[in-house]
C-alpha cells in the first residue's frame, strides 16, 4: 500500500448518476491519482453498482482533501473515523471550520454509526444533541451547542437520477425551455399531482400574483378546492391580488374578465387591503362572508395552512402577512415539512426561497414565462427543479383540465 | 402676416391620435413657434376635430423644414405646391433627397390632385408614372423612373387610435406584457378571427417552428381545414418540422407526443428533408399520400397559398423553398396584398419581414414568449402590432378552441 | 350655461406632456363633451400654455366623475371645494372612499387654500393634521386621523416633460432598450452624477449582488470613497457577497479575478456570514480591520448610511439586517428622503420597493442587463426611471472610469 | 461468450468528458446489459483511459441497436466491418437509411481502414468518392454518389472536455450566465485571440447590427485593422447599420456619437443603401473615398473576406449582398474553412447559421444581451459555444482595449 493512500468504496446509482465520473474527476482536479481496485456495474436499472478505488495523494493533506471531496459524493471508507464537534462560543456564532450543508441526504459518523441528519437544508450547520443529528440555520444556534466540524466523518447521498417510472420529470432531465409540447407537459404535470395525491404525498404550492394578473385564479381555486394543494406559500401580492380580484373583478385594476382598465380601478388594490384590515384578518373575511371566492378562501374553506411572508415592496401588507421574515422563514419550512411535491408558479423571490429549504429530494416544478428565472432557481441549488418555461394564464387551466 | 409663416389645417381624430400634439411638439423642436388660429374639437367620438395653426420659422428653410414635418403628421396647406419629381439615372439607384416612405397611408400632390400611393410599405420610395404613385423598393427601380423628393407635397395620414368597438386591440393599445388575462386574451383573439371573416378578410399566418415543438400543430391544422387562415408565410424550417411530425411522430427527434427523444431520432429531421426532395416537392408529397396531416397538408388540401422563405440556417432546404431572399420577398408581398390581418407566431425573422411590408392599418398580432422579440417588431415600425407574450402551445389550442 | 356643466382650467406644459389631450381623452372615455374656450400655446419651450374648457356631463353624477378625473390630471376649478376629511374608525383602517394617492407631486384644497402634502407617495392615503397634509402608509394610520375622502380638492401636478437641458434623460424618453450606444450613455450618467453632486443633490445607491458576481465592486466602491454616492439601500446579499469576495476573494465561492472556482468556496457564503455574527456587525468588523475593503466598508469609513433590508430567501441574515420589512421599509423611506437622483442596479425587489416611496420627480437610473426587468419597474409606477439594459460588470466600470 | 453479445472498446479521455458513462447508460437505455472486461483510468490528466466491455443485446437487431450507439459514441469493436455505401438514385435524394452526421470527428471503415470524414458539419450525409469521404450537403448530392448509410462502420470521435491550459472556455464549461466577472471574462477572451494568433490559428467574426447601435464598431474596426480577424460573416443590416454610421454618423437615425435622434433622420438608413447602389459596391465605395472608416471599410482595405447573405427582413439588400441563401451558405462555409476560433455577436440567425457549419473542435464564443438567444445556440447543436450573456457595447471595447 502507498504511503499516502486510502480505499474507498462507492455504492449505488454511480454510473446513471454520475458520481463515479465525478469522483474521478475530483481526484485528478486535486492533483491526486487513484487504482480501480474493483468494479461492477449493476445489469439492470435497479440494480446498484459498486466500485472499489484506491485514493493516492501527493502528501497527507491532500490526500485528506481528496477524500473529503470523496465522501461528500457519497464515498465511504472501512476506517471510517468520528465526525469532529465543536462548541459554539456564542449564540449564533458557529465554530470556525463548521461544516456547510448540501440539501442533499446526509449522515454523520458518530460513536462508530452512520446517523442521519434531520432537517436537511442547504448552507446551513448540523448540531448534534443526544445522539441527534440536525441541520439548523445560523440564527438559531445556542452557545454551547455542538457543531460539526470539517468534513470528515460526513456522508452525502447525492440523489440518483431517476430512471424509470412514469413521471414528468423524466423525459426532461433538468433543464428548461420554451420548446416543449405544452399540452403534454401540462398532461404529464396532471398525472404527476395525481398520483402524488393517490400515494398519500402532500402537495405544496408556491405562488406569485401573476396567477391572478393571467386569469389563473379560477384553476388554482379549483386544484384546491378538489384537494390536490396542501398547503400555501405566498407573499402579500398574491393575497392582495387575489382578494382584489374575488372582491371587485380586477387585479392592479385591471378587469380579468375582460382584461379592461376599470373606472377609478387604480383605488382597487388599496381598497382591497383596506378590506382586510376592516375585516381584521382573511380568515375573519371569509366567516362574515365579505370573502366568497378565489384562492385565500378556498384556503380558508379547506383549512389548509397558507403562509404570507412579507417583503419590502409590499402594500399595506396584510394583517396576515408575516413581516418578520426570520419568523417567515421559520413558518415556510415548518409547512413544507413532510411535502414531497412543491410547485412553483411565476415567483423568483419565493421560488429561491423555498428552494433553500428543500431537501434534493423533494420534487419540485417551476413554471415561469421568463427563462432566466427558471434558470436561476436551478443554478442557486435547487437543480432537482423541473424547469416549464410557459404563461402561466393558459399552463394551469390546462393542468386543471386535466385533473 | 409675418414674414416666415404659413397656415396649416388639420383634420381628423387629432386629439385622440396625439397627431395635434406632435404636431405642436414637432414644431417647437425644430425651433419654430405658432398661433392657434382656430381649434374644434369634435364633441363625439366619432366626430372629427379640426385645428388651424399659424406656423412661424426663423428663416425660410427653418419654416420649410417645419412644414415638412407637419405635412409628414397629415396637416395641409391651402397653398399646397406639387410634388416634386426626379428621374433615376440608373437601374436600382434612387435620385439624391429622394422621399424615404413610412407604413402609413400617403398621399402627393399631382397636378392639382392628392394622389393615394399603391402598395404603402415602409422604408422604400414612390414612383410616379401616368398619373399613377406606387411604393417600389430600391432593387425595382429602373432607369428614367420618375422618384420623388423632398419633402413637399406629401401628405402623411397617420393611422388614427381605434376607440370603440369590438376587437382586441382595443384594450391593450400597442404594449405587450405577460401580465394579461390569457383565456380572455385567447377568446378576443378568436372572436377578432371570426370577425374577420365575416367581414369578407383575408387572414395571413406567418408562423415558425415553435409551432410544432410545443404542439400546437393540430391547433393551427385545424384553423386551416375550417377556412380560418388564407395563407401561410414561413421559412424552411416549420415545413421541415411540420413534416418531421407529420410523418414520424418527432419534431427534431423529441417525441411530441410525449416529449421523450425518439431512438436513432436526430436523422429525422434529415429524414423528412429527403422524403421530400425524394417526392419533389410537399404537393407532390400529398397528392402521392405520402403526407396526411399537418400544416402543409392542410396547405395544399384547402389549395391556399404557402411561402417558405429561405434563410442562412435552413437545413436542406426543402425543394419548395425559394432560396433567393429578393424573390421570396416579392412573393411574400403578393400574398399579403389585401390581408387585412396578420397572426405572427414564434418567429422574429418573419415577423419582422413581414412587419415591414405592411401597411400600418393591417392588423398585427404577435405571439412570442420572449417579450424583448415582441418589443422589437413594434421597435422596427411595426407599431400598430398587438403583442401577446404567451406559449404558443399553450395559446393557439385556446384559440382554436374557442373557433 | 349648461345644466350639468362646469368651467376647467389647465396651465403649464400640458401640450409637451400631454396633459391636455389626457384631459380631452379622459372627458370623452367618461361619457362627457367639452368646449374650448380659451387655448394659448407657449411660444417657447419654457413657457407655459393655457386652456380653459366647458366640461358638460350627462348628469350630476357623471360630470363629478368627469371633474374628478380632470382634477387628478391637473386641471383646476375656479369654484374649487374643500377637500372632505373623514376620521379613521380604527388603527391601521382607512375610511370608505378613501383617497389613493399617485406618485406625483399633490395638492389638496384645505380651508380655501391649496396646501401641498409631503412625503409624497404612491399607493397611500392622506391624513390632515393641523393644516399639514402628509401622504401614510395604512399600517401607521392612527383611530381618529382625519383621511382624505373622494376626489374632491385634489389636484395633482403631473411632472412635466423635460425638454432642454443637459441630462441623460432626454434623449432617451422613459423607454428602454438594449440598442443604444453604451459608452455614451455611460458618459451621460457619469455626467449626470456629477452635476447632481455639484448642485448639491443627494444620490441614492440600490443594488443587488450581481453587481460583486459580475466583478463591478472595485467601481461602486470608488463612487463611495469619492463621494458620490450618499446612501446605499440594498438587502442581505450584496452585503454577504461583498463580504465574502473582501474577504475570501469569491462570490458564492467563484474566485471573482479569474472565474474559477475556489477549492471548498461552497462554504465561503457561509463563512463570511459567520464572521459578522463573530464581530457582531458590519461596524464592528471594520473597527477590528477584520473587513478592509469592499462596498460595506467604503460606506462604514465615509459614514454614510446603508440599509439591509430582510428578504424571505437570505441566508443568515446578517445581525445588520433589518428582518422586519415594514420597520425596513420606515427605514428606506427615511434614508431616501430629500434624495434628487437613485441609480438601481441589477436588483428588482428593492427598485420596485424603491421606487414605491419615490416622488415621481426624483430622478431614477435602472441598470439591469434583463429587459422585462426594466420594463416591469416601470409599469409599476416609476415611469419616470431611465431604463439601461446593459451589463453591470461592464458598465458600472464604464462610469467610474469617467468620474 | 453470450449469445447475443460483443467485445467493444473505448479509448481516450473516457472518464472526463463522461463517454463510458453515456455508453453504460445507452446500453441500458436501449434494455441491453454489459460487463467490464477491463477498465484502466489514466493516472494524469492527459494519459487516457481504456474501457473493455462485453455488451449484451436480447436479440441481434437489439445488439446491433446498441453498438451502432456505442460506436456513435466513439467505442469501436475488433470484427469491425466495413462501412455500407448506396448509390444516390437522384439528384439531391439521400439513399434510404442515409447516415446522418454530427459536428464531431468522424471516422469510417472503408477497407479495412479507417478513414477520416472531411469537411465535417452537423446534419449532412458523407459521401465517399476514391477512398475519399466527404461531408456534404443534400443539394450537393449528385445521382449515383456513394452515400454512407446505417450505422456500422462509423466511429465518432467526441471532442474530448478540455482540462488544462490557459483559455477561456476552462472555467465556465459551456454554460451560460451573466453572473460572471465581465471585466476578467473580457480579458481572458483577448488572450485568447492574442493567443490563437500567436498560435497561426484564424479568427471568423459573425456579427449583428446591434454592433454598430451599441457603439462598438470603433472596437471591432479596431480589431481587424490590428489583424485580429481573417474574416467577418454577417447579413445586409450590419453592413448598412455601420455604413450608415460611418456616412452620417447616425445607426437608424440615432446619432452614435450622443444617442440622440439626427433631423430626418429616418432616411438615413435607404440614403445609405442608395449610396452603395450608386457606387456600385463596397469596395468601389471605399476605392472612391466615399467610405474611409468602420468596418466593411477595415475589411476592404485590410483585404480580408466578407461574406453578407441575404434575409427576407433586408432593406434594399446592398449589392454586395448574397441574395440566393444556398449560396450564401457555400461562400459562409468556404471562408469558415481552416477557422480556429469563431466569435459570435449579437445575430442568432448568422450564429445559427455558422454554428451548423463549423466541426466541433472549433472554439466559439457567442456574445449576446439576451440569455435565450445564447442557449438557442448551443441547444442548436453547437454545445462546444462558451456563451457571454453581456452587452456588445460595453463588452467588445472592454475585449479591443486588452488588445
Amino acid at each position: 500500500m502507498k504511503k499516502f493512500s486510502s480505499e474507498i468504496e462507492l455504492r449505488g446509482h454511480i454510473i446513471d448518476s454520475l458520481i463515479l465520473t465525478k469522483v474521478f474527476d475530483g481526484i485528478m482536479d486535486h492533483g491526486g491519482s487513484f487504482e480501480v481496485l474493483d468494479i461492477q456495474v449493476g445489469k439492470k436499472k435497479k440494480d446498484e453498482s459498486y466500485a472499489k478505488l484506491l485514493v493516492i495523494g501527493k502528501n497527507e493533506k491532500n490526500l485528506d482533501r481528496i477524500l473529503n471531496y470523496a465522501y461528500r459524493q457519497g464515498a465511504t471508507s472501512k476506517t471510517q473515523s468520528d465526525v469532529k464537534l465543536n462548541a459554539a462560543l456564542k449564540d449564533m456564532v458557529m465554530p470556525d471550520n463548521f461544516y456547510s450543508t448540501t440539501n442533499n441526504q446526509t449522515q454523520i459518523f458518530l460513536k462508530n454509526k452512520w446517523v442521519d441528519v434531520e432537517n436537511m437544508m442547504m448552507d446551513k450547520c448540523i448540531v448534534v444533541k443526544a445522539k441527534k443529528a440536525t441541520c439548523i440555520p445560523i440564527r438559531q444556534i445556542k452557545k454551547g451547542d455542538k457543531i460539526v466540524v470539517g468534513e470528515n466523518g460526513i456522508k452525502v447521498i447525492p440523489p440518483e437520477r431517476p430512471r424509470e417510472g412514469m413521471n414528468v420529470f423524466e423525459f426532461m432531465g433538468s433543464s428548461s425551455s420554451s420548446e416543449r409540447p405544452t399540452q403534454h407537459i401540462a398532461k404529464k404535470v396532471a398525472e404527476d399531482i395525481r398520483l402524488t395525491k393517490k400515494n398519500g404525498g402532500k402537495i405544496v404550492l408556491v405562488g406569485g400574483p401573476a396567477i391572478i394578473h393571467t386569469g389563473a385564479s379560477e384553476s388554482v381555486s379549483t386544484l384546491i378546492r378538489h384537494g390536490y394543494i396542501d398547503a400555501v406559500l405566498a407573499g402579500n401580492a398574491l393575497a392582495v391580488h387575489d382578494i382584489e380580484y374575488a372582491t371587485l373583478g380586477t387585479s392592479l385594476g385591471m378587469n380579468v374578465r375582460d382584461g379592461t382598465l376599470a373606472v377609478r380601478g387604480h383605488r382597487n388594490h388599496m381598497e382591497a387591503i383596506n378590506t382586510v384590515f376592516k375585516a381584521g384578518s382573511i380568515e375573519k373575511m371569509v366567516k362574515t362572508k365579505k370573502l366568497t371566492r378565489g384562492i385565500m378562501y378556498e384556503c380558508v374553506k379547506k383549512k389548509i395552512p397558507f403562509v404570507l411572508a412579507g417583503s419590502l415592496r409590499d402594500d399595506g401588507p396584510l394583517p396576515d402577512v408575516i413581516t418578520d421574515v426570520a419568523t417567515a422563514q421559520k413558518e415556510y419550512k415548518r409547512v413544507l415539512k413532510g411535502a414531497s411535491m412543491v410547485i412553483m408558479v411565476a415567483t423568483m423571490l419565493h421560488s429561491i426561497a423555498t428552494g433553500n429549504m428543500l431537501p434534493a429530494n423533494v420534487k419540485v416544478i417551476v413554471i415561469d414565462i421568463n427563462q432566466p428565472t427558471v434558470t436561476k432557481l436551478m443554478d442557486r441549488g435547487t437543480w432537482q427543479a423541473l424547469g416549464i418555461v410557459s404563461d402561466a394564464g393558459a399552463f394551469l387551466p390546462m393542468v386543471a383540465k386535466e385533473l
